[in-house]
């Protein structure tokens, strides 16, 4: 099944196809090993922030986590590209306090909330955003507990050379298969490394949450990182956020994060798949279609299900006025 | 010279190249004969608000504009996308009373302002934004002048069978040499008929601004846009605006107007060339890139210019702390 073309999402304005993007998606099952998947798979790929959930593993595994007392909520806004609402401001905050992590020591930069209201608020208030309201701050305060567990300095904690950045390339190299010391590199939006990888090592990075033989001491790790964002989808992105409104209306069948220019990665408990999506151009309108795509083929989302959250999957363009005036689809493989 | 591969417009983080856009360019003479280009030059596309400069013919070769004496800015205005800034809504305001339009007669709908600061007054004062925010207002006060003019009945004017339209399907016949009643069309963001041409058949479109054989009431109107948008390129956009920063750096050597979905229009008028650029996936941003690139290869502005430019010619992209952490390239024909 493994497919030469990309997914092709056509974008329609009226009767016509006004843009087109090309989408590259990697499937492996809980081994890691490539099922199919449509057009490269080798595609060059930056995962961004869909692979925070890998990311977070050492705030598990060291057990910094334990010894802080971070609860659930906490643990999803680890993996989380949060949108920057009261309810995740609160909970950072209350994990920055708990492990004693000054504001000024996040280097991840500040930007106003995703979230259209939050962010209007801070303008309203004249509140200037903070390194909390950066969308990976959760990220960040993960990898400065764990410095601060493992008795590491954190300062300079995003730098490639720190111990928390090669943690990271040694979760990345174990569970993608990839040497993260030999690939591509360049800075991430909120300061971090990040590492060009092949679609596939993605999907298959992704594929130890499901895998059945991955050590004990991984598979807590996973199992409990898997829980916290089940329990609390709206604590990895937010309101009005494909991931969320997923992992919300399937009830953990299928658990995604989406990335920076266009990326999705993800994985079906019950299935043992994991995948990853890339469209070429970095449309992330276009990664959205095909990532709900992938879930339905994969039956990691029903049909009923795509349709109540149909204004993810089958997104209507509309004009000023909020009148429909066109639509995006896939136009293969259907 | 006619290229037969597409513009290919990367973008790097790092030393990887993360994303790829292929860009579509038609180059056409005076007389709206194809020179050369790149990719397919019958590439089906919707101009959008690239073409507003043709748009705003029939204002001035009905005598509207000279009925109700609008200035220099409104007429710049009437081919806008306008960026939302304080003069900007003033002069549409002064337009707006002059001739006696109503804000509610706007049918182009509300939106925020493109300018960051602008958009953020407005939400500071809780004011909501109303159809002269929308940066096609000046193209809409534009219709409605004409048919007031011509004793045409204004409502509706943003209909396909409204006189308004059939008009301005008439202009766009004429100028790019396609018959207007017989393409695709859909409905614009602002909500008037949009339609599905050949790249080239818009790039032939703007060449009316460069033909030298132009019928003597069409090169007057042209004329005197021409020295509008020249005379006032602030107002065919706005501030941190491409078109406006081309046309004001090159001092109307190049004049060009970007359109939503990835679309540039333009024309050269010492050179009598025009063009228009399409990126196939819609992305602004590998379009604005390939248009610098189209008007350095035409000779329509110069390299000291763009490295002025660099902001928008050389396009850096940094993380939230404001760091260089990539930039965008075109890969092909330097």
């Amino acid at each position: 099944m493994l497919k030469r073309q990309p997914l092709v999402v056509e974008v329609l304005r009226g009767p016509a196809v006004e843009s087109v993007h090309n989408v590259m998606v990697a499937v492996v099952n809980e081994l890691g090993q490539l099922l199919h998947g449509w057009g490269n798979p080798s595609f060059g790929t930056f995962p961004r922030s869909a692979i925070k959930m890998l990311q977070a593993l050492p705030l598990i595994e060291s057990g910094a986590a334990d010894k802080f007392g971070l609860d659930d909520k906490m643990i999803a806004l680890a993996c989380a590209s949060h949108r920057g609402e009261k309810e995740h401001l609160a909970v950072l905050s209350q994990w920055a306090e708990k492990v004693g992590i000054a504001e000024s020591l996040l280097s991840c930069g500040p930007h106003l909330p995703y979230n259209e209201s939050s962010a209007h608020d801070f303008i309203r208030r004249n509140q200037k955003p903070n390194a909390f309201c950066n969308n990976c701050a959760g990220k960040h305060e993960a990898m400065i507990t764990t410095c601060l567990h493992l008795g590491e300095d954190p300062h300079g904690y995003a730098n490639y050379e720190h111990a928390a950045q090669k943690r990271l390339r040694n979760i990345l190299t174990e569970t993608m298969k990839v040497d993260h010391s030999k690939v591509p590199h360049a800075v991430d939006g909120c300061g971090i490394p990040t590492y060009a990888v092949p679609l596939q090592a993605i999907a298959s990075g992704m594929s130890i949450f499901v895998n059945s033989k991955a050590p004990v001491l991984r598979k807590g790790a996973c199992q409990r990182i898997i829980k916290a964002v089940i329990g609390n989808p709206f604590y990895i992105a937010g309101s009005d956020d494909f991931a969320t409104a997923v992992i919300e209306k399937t009830q953990g069948r299928a658990i995604i994060k989406g990335g920076a220019e266009g990326v999705y990665a993800g994985f079906l408990p019950e299935k043992k798949m994991a995948f990853a999506v890339k469209t070429a151009d970095g449309a992330g309108r276009a990664a959205q279609l095909a990532t709900a795509q992938v879930l339905l083929q994969l039956g990691g989302m029903t049909v009923e299900e795509a349709k109540a959250l149909s204004k993810f999957t089958m997104p209507i363009i509309t004009n000023w006025k909020g009148e429909p005036v066109g639509k995006l689809r896939i136009a293969n493989d259907q």
